[in-house]
């Protein structure tokens, strides 16, 4: 199934609305879980069915991220997960049970998939969580990149982007047209070239336990430079600070799948007042992990500040607010 | 007068209370005009002064800044402030009647001074306000860094970093000790040395005009990423809600000159009580302008995950929050 | 000219909005400045005037309203503030020049308005400021209400209203119907027949001042506690969160002129969303300043509790939220 | 065991903190949970146990705040909650099942604790829900006060209390005395005589569904409009607003059982920085369920408005903030 296009509107939206975990990196395995049950379940029912079964283990994120976006977008479907049923984790107590399962039905098995690491990566990001990585004196540098590189491995020469945004959101960027999918495999391609990419963040998990993630999302993280520019330019203080309050309400709502309850409708709506009608072009120049934004044109109105520009230092009398 | 030991004490309780500015950057001049004021106004009330005189012009933030910060240190003095006296602005209408003025009376001037761009540089960090930056379509590489260098200009070998955070505070840069100075110096050096330094802001002033800054910060930026890591290893979920909250209310303290009000003094309490136990050695690695976190050793208590290094991903039961 | 019917929309817009200001009181005098320059001033443009002049003191918030609001309102007509003109404050120093020069010119003057009480009515509410009860040790009680009355001097009969709210709006107020312009009039003769009204405020003032105000809005205080109850029913914990976020918002932004300011639009947007399905039927008990919610019938979908309904006080397992 | 000394000075915090929760009522059942764990643990600990054992039934507030206070303030003992272990759930299925069991083994059980209603009294305050009440649409006149009584069936006569605070504490109620039991004891007895007490708070839980609660402070609900004036009075706009802030995580780390986790101490130490100082004279006016207050005498230095008072509205320049 080609979910690229929903994939690539649902990493739109995350630009807009500014929707960052934590710690600021791109949730973007949490904006999966969305994308899937709501691409998915829909087709599943036109095809009869009537039970959504997936096998997230017991406990974790996943498997409350499907459980709540599958009882919002199909509640007439049930819901069976094999990792939380007493009978199923009698049968299979731990993974070495199931691996011997599944060679004793001669089934086929992917043995990439070992216990040691996880991995999860669609069009907008890559997140990996392994082992290794868990303690946090490991060296985060034990991690090979799979899309992107580290800096120092990166092209020496450097190499300028223009994103182009209107009515806030993405139209270009360099020359790939306003199509999602197009502009993000574009973003994608030059951050990755240029070793734009890596959040390393440890978190403190809800059950007090500290873990250690890392983020690949070089499209986002590049355009994220050029987005925040176009905020700058185009919101006033007050609309600045209520925007970054609802991307704050945003970010937490994809994170625990509350990406359809009713508060993140409501603040989608409000940040589509602040943002519907703002744009502008951005030029970054982009090196070795670091994404700069030379110079902007903006296609807002904005009283640009002449304090020099106008003849020197304002002499002027205190002016009340 | 030599400040360096208040303003690095002051560097210090910056990184230590998060008191960056909106967009994140680390408001040195706002920092350093608390630290004039708090050391100087008591050395001229010890020679007997009894008038605190600046030549701010009026309506800026650094005319507040010294008019509120004049009248908490030292209430009994009055203020004058030539630039906001009907008189005086009528005396010298404009720059170029003050320059007359000055010449007339055979007075010499810094030649440096002109009126189409403003620095202000600190030991803690450097702003760059000019007539060219205004326009936002100026290249930013238009500005030439003081102390630091664009990352392409820099050295090819990347450097590692260790810094130790004891009690909250950093105590040690790569050898240099505990005094503030010393490694204050010592992470400039090395920041400047890579190219660490670039926060290129453009804000929306209160009077509704856009302006943009640079601010060059190489210490403070390249110990942000270690003391991050810190508090993302030493704080529970809720204590780094209330640290970032309370991080914002003090940047936003320091800006409008309110360090010395008693929401600022309440706030530090707080995050003396979350951070003052926390500590642990962080390395860095650093390269053209890149800071990257490799590994921290805790200090402090902290469970770490072991969901991959237990034994491969658990198959538990569900475990209520 | 009669603003009645915009009055009771903004009236409807201030309960739907919660815009409520610190301390928690009806900030109808603030909200009655936007209806007045919203109301007139495209009437004056039809008429063909240029210029809008008001009569409000410098520094007070009265005159920021009229100046933020004619501005936006209007921008292409100049306002004129006599009071903050050089030459006008030359001509009339004080009050008692302004009242020798009415009488100079054979002009009558409303003998009420004495210096030492300011009043404002609308619609909505009453405030009160004076000399006296500037005073903090002054009893509040030497207030004379003008609508309602104090609560041992009300009827000694209890009084049932049935509120009814439909799409988040009042729809109905004891049989009122659903014109904002009865069901205000209808609340606020309930509430001032039972002394509903009463908040007497200390606002600490942006210029440090300390300053009581008290406001009679005996309409508004009683619908609150029914639209409260219809928020508690109707809305989930994240969406009231949100709501009473957005709710603070708006009522400084009432307070600050910034009604029209693109945050101000963003929150109300939100809110609409957060509350333009719900609504339900309150029943309140009014008597002696006590305004008690009896009960309610909602008309949103909600999962009421039954712990003791169902049975007897659950001795179930542990479910994970 | 006599625990009303520590329970008085937990109400005493409870006011300075401000620690209220959703809707404004007092939740003195979480507090008293606290209260409990804290006291009887020591002294179970100093008896020689090393199991605490509590009858809480499975996945309610209570159940997790003994677990989380148990495991804070007396790690090294075990905890053991009958209702949720499999075993014991088997042997009582519900509640008629352990009635038989204590009746069987001649067992004496208090008649009054029926199925259908739940009340919970300490020296702060009560809680009561019951199947009844669980019907929004029950008048909640249905519920018999405990303590107090309907406004309508108070004395006629109003009474007047006088609220003495001294460095951000109760200093006096009436003559009490600086004892938390006596002035606790004094503002319930006045409080109860007048019928003010009432909180009907229809809470929207994390489940999902919707709960009413009545809560039954007369105590507290009198002290906390003398003692909202004097922060009114002794607070600058910001540290008002800091504190309204602390205030709202003190209140959820109460209900949630964290008031001991580092963020609370955090906000404890904010607030104690902000009102610790401060004090002053309250006098109320108490009569039929309404609190008010009548005028206060300030102890801290405040520059009160003298706008009318100084000779009239001020026709003044415009003086910049």
């Amino acid at each position: 199934m080609d979910l690229r296009s929903p994939m690539a509107s649902m990493a739109s939206d995350l630009l807009r609305y500014g929707a960052r975990h934590d710690g600021g990196y791109w949730n973007t395995t949490g904006a999966s879980r969305f994308v899937l049950v709501n691409e998915i379940l829909p087709r599943m029912r036109a095809d009869g069915c009537r039970t959504f079964v997936h096998g997230c283990v017991g406990g974790g994120n996943d498997q409350r991220r499907f459980a709540r976006y599958g009882a919002q977008v199909a509640p007439e479907m049930s819901v069976v997960e094999p990792w939380t049923s007493p009978r199923a984790l009698e049968r299979f107590p731990d993974r070495a049970a199931m691996l011997a399962a599944v060679t004793e039905h001669g089934l086929r098995l992917d043995q990439g998939s070992g216990a040691d690491r996880s991995t999860d990566a669609n069009l907008a990001g890559i997140s990996h969580e392994s082992a290794e990585l868990e303690d946090l004196e490991t060296p985060v540098t034990r991690l090979r990149p799979r899309w992107s590189r580290w800096p120092q491995e990166t092209s020496a020469e450097p190499e300028t982007v223009t994103v182009v945004f209107h009515e806030g959101r993405v139209a270009d960027v360099n020359g790939s047209g306003p199509d999602p999918v197009e502009w993000m495999a574009r973003a994608n391609e030059i951050g990755s070239r240029h070793g734009v990419w890596l959040r390393d963040v440890v978190e403190r998990r809800i059950i007090g336990t500290v873990c250690r993630g890392v983020y690949e999302a070089p499209g986002l993280e590049l355009l994220e430079r050029a987005w925040t520019r176009v905020l700058q330019a185009g919101l006033d203080a007050a609309g600045r600070e209520l925007y970054d309050r609802l991307a704050g309400v945003l970010g937490a709502a994809l994170y625990e799948a509350r990406w359809l309850d009713p508060a993140a409708y409501a603040a989608r709506d409000a940040i589509d007042r602040l943002v519907g009608e703002i744009g502008g072009s951005v030029t970054l120049s982009v090196h070795r992990g670091v994404v700069r934004v030379e110079r902007m044109k903006v296609a807002s109105d904005v009283v640009q500040q002449t304090r020099f520009g106008s003849g020197g230092n304002r002499w002027s009398e205190i002016v009340a607010v």
